[in-house]
């Protein structure tokens, strides 16, 4: 289904109408929003073909997973983005893909979203009787993708935070568990966040790059900032996580050294002992010792000078 | 042996035609397609000295084995690739090698190819009554080199998840030499693809490369980005692999501390009570404690209050 | 609340003033400090407006929170710092924000700092009778904002060495969580510090940079040496903590593994014997060896044997 | 020991002459080639200065271990390299350091290498009544160069393949020895590798490269591609080197986790149970619970309990 | 103290005069070599306000702990250096602190190092009768401090590769200590290269670098390759140590392994069956089996039937 609106510029009036009634010719002052959300492949075609896009932008398009790019021939900008479309960093089902086909008066998107709220915030506003210009709604678009990652990784700092008290001291399995899921997440995200950077980075160092004259320099270093920003929190998130799961190995590695001490003294002090203890409890008939009146005693008194003695040694091994 | 395929201007045909019967001088419109995957030596060297191939280019050329590369002189380009010709990550024989010479009118084509389907896959199309031009062969053959890495790829997407999954939980040694498997074969690969991207950003970035004479910049630029988004996959996946090895190998070391607590608790508590039994259980004749009323009652109290001593201790050291 | 510093040029003295009655045109001499650390969202929206600060640059020095950047536009130039508020390492609750705007005769300036004596020093100082430039003021506080990360940093490098000293020989866990905590802190500043340290590289590598215009070259120079110091100081210290906690481990691992050795011979010397004395302190009525004469020193002298051939087992195997 | 071979270009002829009657003007056609393999010190101070070579040059040909560089000065180049001298990678003695100071028609070398095969390759080839080029001997020699990496490399990844078989499933010390030696031995020809890569990447960038004007862009693109690709497969055979020991010390930490659960279980039953015994094995006289008729049974019925409690403790906490 | 030696270039002779004698204009002819190692604050003043040195180069010339770097302004370079003072790597105590401030016929310096053998090399030597230039003196120290680095770097490849025999088989904590007293001190040394390498790096790209005036290409280029390979070695020696402490932990690891399998096994079998042993031990009146003439040799039978199951069942499990 080819949703299509189109801002009439002598009644200032925004209309949704049929695909095959838009004009040959645009006017200057004319707006057109297509929205091909819901739209079948060959709708998608018929779409590119209208407006002439060339074949490696179409492809690029019509993907459904396609990483973030821009790319610009003749009279049109392909921009692709990715928003966060899930609540937290728990879990990754998939992106909001934003795939979006501009000129200056006509805007194509196609946004795939499985988070009905943040489709809603990725969906050009019409205002009745305003001529919205078609930058103002990709920026508008722009920052709202942004944005779906900034509100979670605020979120993620105190989480964050929590973990780190807890994990040294307390931690288990089920933490570790939803660390490396963390980890898992922010990693991916990472690689879309840096994608998405590198667009305005490169519009910045371009002489005569397309982003700069339809939003002008400030606002494009805005996009880069924010962007970077996001970028650089995932990554620090990330490396601290790595940080805490080397920590955490570090002390359980110290804390199995610990018990081994204390288990291995015991151990080799008791189990020749009661290995002692064991003959003098066989039941053989001739064993002389165990007339001895003395016996008893003196066995005694051999194994406390055998712990003694495995104790000086330890303590000369410098075990405690 | 020298297939040779040659279209003759004249009569708009295909045909199979002897190396030694092709014209010296090729009409602007006659295309040869020259394929030496079943050459010997000597008949690769005949071919490099018919169209005169510099020296470097033609051992690059003649190698069965030889990183991706491009190199241009005079006429001939000659463009080095590797393709992904086994099943899937979790075994890794040999890539496909593929390595093209070609002109504005000839490719002379050399590809090594352990997957029929693949190979068949990399091989030119001939359309009857059609001339097809070199560079839509090469455009081809570098595309299908590009898929070969993306199905298996997006494949091993899910395989990754599903390790994600099992790893930390019901993770075992034979999931562990999997993993270390794919991680072997995705850095392989990594290379490989790092080569590609880097001749098509290369191009992007060069004034006056030949690539961009031949393609086009949007298509170079369309290779470019799919050898990069390859090799950035490759390298995500790459990432998560060694993440869950450190994730699995901190959850072992954190289990294992667990364990080695039960164990040093219930050890230390109960070999050094049994030691304590094991004297009262020896059959020396004289051994008083035997004969006191209150003995056994004495000394089970007193190995009652040990238990509870070194259990309290240990809730003082902070074990659980 | 605004606070509004005024200098007027004919009386050559500051004076408070409310921000109504500035007037609209300054004169060259003029100097204006306006203080917003305590202004409401509406009171800043009015400064803002009256300067006709752009909407991205007002949108971010808003900001309580936002990271260290510089951006120039008409007369105004935006500069955000990050100074370290915190006592040391151990904690870190917040960082001191400084917003700064100004021209070349008006500082705008919102800083937001838990540390009462931070937030004293990176307050403007008002001379009676003499004209403070705007400039004087952003640099001392820019040299405050640095300064205060330094004094941290040098008390760092001792506690680093005791700690380096303490941790391979006597480590606790106390030691290492403390060891994690620096890691994560050191983590957060590094980055702080790599946007003030780009903000004077990229100027010093810009031709027409305004910083250069403000400060001099050998200023901007100094503040990037500053900040770039500081980046590595704190690069290496968390470096310095990472091989500590690898070395921790190793050491760790080491030692369990001696332990490990020490229980293992022990135990599988004494606990087969001790199983063998076990056999022969059973009560059955019928065991024959119990009568023979000589049983008992037979199977001593087995025990003996046993033991010994384990000892050269273990010797054999190289495991002292 | 100066050992000199002289092309006179009258009688086409090589000859082996005394360095004291050489010509000081040399003709354009004449060729010479000074071997200062076994020169001593002095000797070469004399060949030095006799080329009127400059004092940081001299310093730099005449260090018998010295990173591969390349200066050039007036008519002067000098090149040195670093070949591979040794077997294989299991051990590394020193490598084969090649001195090369050349114009366009004096060859001086001096070449030290432990390896007589190696040495015999590194030395430039005398063709009686034909006149090499000394650029011709020095793209020898650094073909040779390359030529002793690539076959030692090409080896390596049949044994690193079988490491990888062999690692996870049956790794013992010997192996991993071997694995820390390989690891050395990369990290070292890595570094040279490094070296040598880069001086043909310089020569390539550079505009007036002298390497570009001996050899010919081609040949000098031949060199770094050999180079560049040595380094990347040490680089990449280091990496899979690295991944190995990592995955075998998880494997390690897992079956260690695998054992301890085993061990901790049946301690855990087992120990308690030995206890209660032990108990009921002293011999006081007076121990009411011995005459009891249905004590036996009872604590047969009591200690099964306790074991079967504790194997669902186990399960509960999901140990199996 | 100001230490002032003057060249009077009537009588050609080194002199030291007092500071406040120095004349005001220095013909060119003339050379001053101003000793700041034992002034006082004020002294430094005084010398550093004589020359007009400016604030920032002063502040840097007058810290006794500062990076290396070069800084130009007007006549005068600061150029500030670390030599490495202490006799290998086991003990950093600090670097030696060059500072020099220098003109064409003007040094001032001020080095601070603990060490008098070092000292004395970094003190510029002063020839009767003869005009050293700055610029000799300059390069001379410069030499010295990257010698300091050198010979302790030589000196320091065998104690690593004694390390490497050692650590792998019989490894022990003074050893491990003593590998990462050493990481620590390379990573600092790595970090003051790495400024000194940086400040030649810089000038071979600057165009009108005023250390190109000043020593000329080649003896920059010769700085910039030493401390390069300096750099380099530290890098290396730093990462091998690395890979040390990371197949120490591996070897640890599978050791640990190793014995695990052992005692596991050992106690898997023995512990279960003496707490048989000890149930016919136990001396309760009625105990039918005891009287059964086979009980015995059946209990003895199926003790030993369950070791050998026990046997069968790790073998089983694969582990031996
Ligand atoms: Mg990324
Ligand atoms: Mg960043
Ligand atoms: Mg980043
Ligand atoms: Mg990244
Ligand atoms: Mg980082
Ligand atoms: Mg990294
Ligand atoms: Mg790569
Ligand atoms: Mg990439
Ligand atoms: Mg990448
Ligand atoms: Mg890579
Ligand atoms: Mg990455
Ligand atoms: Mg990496
Ligand atoms: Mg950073
Ligand atoms: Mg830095
Ligand atoms: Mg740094
Ligand atoms: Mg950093
Ligand atoms: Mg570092
Ligand atoms: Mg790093
Ligand atoms: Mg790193
Ligand atoms: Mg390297
Ligand atoms: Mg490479
Ligand atoms: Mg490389
Ligand atoms: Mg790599
Ligand atoms: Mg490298
Ligand atoms: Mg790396
Ligand atoms: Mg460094
Ligand atoms: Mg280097
Ligand atoms: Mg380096
Ligand atoms: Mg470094
Ligand atoms: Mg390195
Ligand atoms: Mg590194």
């Amino acid at each position: 289904m080819i949703l299509l609106q189109y801002f009439e510029p002598e009644t200032q009036n925004w209309q949704q109408i049929d695909f095959s009634t838009l004009p040959q010719q645009l006017s200057a002052d004319a707006r057109v929003w297509i929205n091909l959300n819901d739209a079948n492949a060959d709708e998608l075609q018929q779409v590119l073909q209208h407006f002439a896009i060339t074949p490696t932008m179409a492809e690029d398009f019509s993907r459904q997973r396609h990483p973030p790019k821009l790319e610009t021939q003749a009279d049109y900008s392909l921009l692709i983005l990715r928003g966060y479309a899930d609540a937290d960093f728990s879990e990754y089902a998939s992106s909001a893909q934003v795939n979006l086909l501009y000129s200056h008066n006509v805007l194509i998107s196609m946004i795939k979203c499985h988070n009905p709220h943040l489709l809603q915030q990725l969906t050009p506003q019409l205002i009745a009787g305003h001529r919205n210009t078609v930058a103002d709604w990709v920026k508008q678009l722009t920052l709202n993708v942004a944005a779906s990652y900034l509100e979670k990784l605020i979120a993620f700092e105190d989480e964050l935070s929590e973990l780190e008290d807890n994990m040294l001291h307390r931690g288990n399995d089920e933490q570790m568990a939803l660390m490396m899921r963390y980890r898992s997440v922010l990693r991916k995200i990472n690689r879309n966040l840096a994608y998405q950077k590198d667009i305005f980075a490169d519009a910045l160092y371009e002489e005569n790059s397309p982003l700069l004259q339809q939003f002008g320099r400030p606002v494009v270093r805005d996009f880069y900032e924010k962007f970077e920003r996001l970028h650089s929190m995932t990554d620090m998130y990330y490396d601290q996580l790595s940080d805490l799961v080397s920590g955490y190995m570090s002390t359980s590695s110290h804390q199995i050294n610990d018990r081994m001490k204390v288990l291995t003294m015991i151990s080799s002090i008791f189990i020749p002992l009661t290995f002692v203890a064991g003959i003098y409890g066989m039941n053989f008939e001739y064993m002389p010792e165990l007339t001895w009146p003395a016996a008893y005693f003196s066995v005694l008194a051999l194994m406390a000078g055998g712990g003694v003695a495995a104790l000086f040694w330890f303590k000369h091994k410098g075990w405690w």
